[in-house]
């Protein structure tokens, strides 16, 4: 089990390149050691009982050069409640000053640039041993010192690589948008497989909901999801559970390819550049590409954002489908600011006028004479009923058979029947519109030609 | 459970129209005796030790009026052997003439159109209780006996009208071209049921592998035939092996229309008249219709024929649908004398040029490979390999992408490939063509137009 000859000097180039420099760390403690001091004195002064920690992967030393966010923990006593955490809050705004921005995930935290680092300030109780935990953000401490504890001063490299290459394949974060591999799970990944090296070569043969289980004392819970890693410190929750399907078995088959064939691709995305010719490569592809546009001046968070688009991904596809059209594949694309764009490639725009429809079998005597009212001279009929083996059919003439004007009009105005989420659909019926082929010209601006180069391409880079 | 009042009356009518009348009885009683006593004779004389017997449904006087076959049996004792019938068959020759024509079923046997009967004289072996049968033919016999014991006379007339039922249906007769109900089988039916109004009663109710025993002493084989009725001469034989699913549930379906509302459609057959623009109708269906034609100087009797024609159907349904052409429906027709025309209604001529393929779950190693080495860099791709959920999918060009000349070309001479049986595929390559939609004008003569029209509609004469 080792890597072709020319990994040794690729991982050395590689590593140079991301891990942080002796300035930037330097730069980092100076910074931390100000934050958490200040930090701490405002929250003094403000009669709060807590403790200021440093977490995330600049705790852990498994951060990128170039990184400049930080996780700075408030953790309260156990016996603090919900308002405190408020209070918190109400602290580090007149701390930090102007500018901060208050997000919300399973409580409300604050976050603010300060000088060129992301900070964000989450208050949160102190977890104890055997105790349920209150918050995600509770868990965290834990986990931080799991990984202290758990992943040698060597493995922090390996680390640094896996994050890399699963940016550089794109199925790093473990937000919707991606539903990939967060951070946590990179550091365990390699705590249990030892290196990045040795978990490529584990991960060409796994399995169908894999289990990777660190800490084998404890009985994990039940899961389901494509790949399930037990959280070392709370055997009830799959650390992997954002992953899906599809980013599970693209990393799998990177981790084959680059095995294989170890490559600067997989670790640094290839950029391409955009052939001019899309809108005629679009109009000449054969099978029919339908681009649903939206415009929105007011999204919500990322996370928000891509649960309704995704939805609004698959509403549209439904929707098509139930018209006939056979969706061959489908994306999203959005700038998350200002527009958004569903991609539909469908086997042909043009669908035959007439269907065939099978009824119920024979043998169901209620449902045969429904079938039989329903279609007895009925005008929509071509052909039929009739009966083939056990069971009834009839062909109709193709119900919604749309012409391109009705397609764009239905999809748009009919877009709230269709399932898509109620904010999305107000916004499409007045400003959405629907473009075939190389109509979407006009739209092919900024990073949304990369994503349409990319999705008729098909093709992961690393593949080549 | 009564039909509605306009039943006695149809009833009669029908009666009236179907019963042999005084002096065919007459006519037929007559020709049977002289033909039994000169047989008689003529193997006496031949020194075969024998019985002649005249069995189907002129000794079960259950026989429809005009009806002229007759089944002669000359049994034989049972120590007889094999060679014997041979020696029948040549006795047989000589005592009707010239003129006969010698058949083969199980063993071969004579037929000769004599007086204006068509008598077929079928030698056999005597059946003994409780010994394994020699051939199908030696259990007639016991059939007659059986029937003569247990119809009783009024039940003959139920006899009649089911035959002439499912005449009208199209479902009559066990041969391959209809798979359908043989007389034997009407005969048991009205045993079992009583008459044919109790039978088109029950039989709306009929479920799946519907089992009908007359002897419930003799435990039945085991058989997955879509209806089983048990031979009460012999328990190991489904009478109704012959009736395939479309029967059966087309003898259902018209068994409650008719119940429903007994009407003169459902004995005799509705004449439709042809429309005369056929042609017009083919040529602006929406769906297209490709036509196979085949000329055949010297086909084979019509049990054997037809099985070639149904093979022959369903090896170019599939050969078109492997090409990616989608059939709606398909059916043969053949004059048994001349010409053979395949029929099969596709969703579209125009197929998209391009084809997503599913590829194999990423999981299996092997398998990947072989996808990934088929498809990278190949001309063919035109999107991906690319993962979807735990698939590999790609996007290709639609091979045997054909033109309306190569499909024609192809289906004809590669018929064979296709897995047409060996004898039409050699007329096939030689004298086979292939028509599309209205192309077909040249060939819309004789009955062919009727089976087109019927076709068409998709709809039986008897839903309306």
């Amino acid at each position: 089990m080792q890597l072709p000859g020319a990994w040794t000097q690729l991982r050395r180039e590689i590593l140079s390149e991301i891990k942080p420099t002796k300035g930037e760390q330097e730069e980092l403690a100076a910074f931390l050691s100000r934050l958490r001091s200040g930090l701490v004195k405002a929250l003094e002064e403000a009669g709060i009982d807590s403790e200021v920690e440093i977490h995330g992967s600049v705790a852990r030393d498994t951060w990128l050069r170039g990184q400049r966010d930080i996780d700075a923990f408030i953790i309260l006593k156990p016996e603090a409640v919900r308002s405190d955490l408020l209070r918190v809050n109400e602290v580090v705004k007149g701390y930090v000053g102007p500018g901060w921005i208050e997000a919300y995930a399973e409580h409300p935290y604050v976050k603010k640039i300060v000088e060129g680092f992301e900070v964000e300030f989450v208050p949160c109780f102190k977890a104890e041993e055997g105790k349920r935990i209150a918050s995600a953000a509770d868990r965290t401490p834990l986990h931080t010192g799991y990984i202290l504890d758990h992943l040698s001063e060597s493995q922090r490299d390996e680390v640094r690589l896996l994050k890399m290459f699963t940016k550089g394949i794109g199925v790093y974060g473990a937000e919707i948008k991606v539903g990939g591999f967060s951070g946590y799970l990179c550091e365990l990944l390699v705590i249990a497989y030892g290196s990045f090296e040795e978990l490529t070569w584990a991960a060409q043969d796994w399995r169908e909901h894999e289990v990777i289980q660190l800490n084998k004392a404890v009985k994990p819970g039940k899961f389901n999801e494509p790949i399930i890693v037990i959280d070392p410190v709370d055997s009830n929750r799959n650390v992997a559970s954002a992953v899906t399907e599809t980013v599970l078995w693209t990393f799998v088959a990177a981790a084959r390819a680059f095995v294989e064939k170890p490559e600067r691709k997989f670790f640094v995305p290839v950029i391409r550049d955009v052939p001019d010719d899309l809108p005629k490569q679009l109009a000449e592809r054969g099978v029919d590409v339908i681009f649903v546009h939206v415009p929105d001046r007011d999204p919500p968070v990322p996370d928000t954002l891509w649960g309704q688009l995704y939805k609004t991904e698959k509403a549209f596809g439904r929707a098509l489908g139930e018209r006939g059209f056979k969706v061959l594949r489908s994306a999203t694309w959005s700038d998350e600011e200002k527009r958004h764009i569903f991609v539909y490639e469908i086997e042909s725009m043009v669908l035959p006028p007439v269907v065939k429809k099978m009824g119920p079998p024979v043998s169901l005597l209620k449902d045969s004479k429904d079938f039989l009212n329903a279609y007895m001279g009925s005008q929509e009929v071509v052909s039929g009923p009739g009966i083939e083996g056990g069971r009834w059919w009839v062909e109709v003439k193709r119900k919604n058979a749309l012409s391109r004007v009705d397609l764009k009009k239905t999809l748009v105005r009919d877009c709230e029947e269709h399932g898509v989420p109620k904010r999305l659909a107000a916004i499409l019926r007045k400003h959405g519109s629907v473009m075939i082929n190389d109509e979407i010209e006009a739209q092919l601006t900024g990073r949304f030609t990369f994503l349409l180069e990319g999705f008729l391409r098909g093709r992961p880079d690393w593949l080549g």
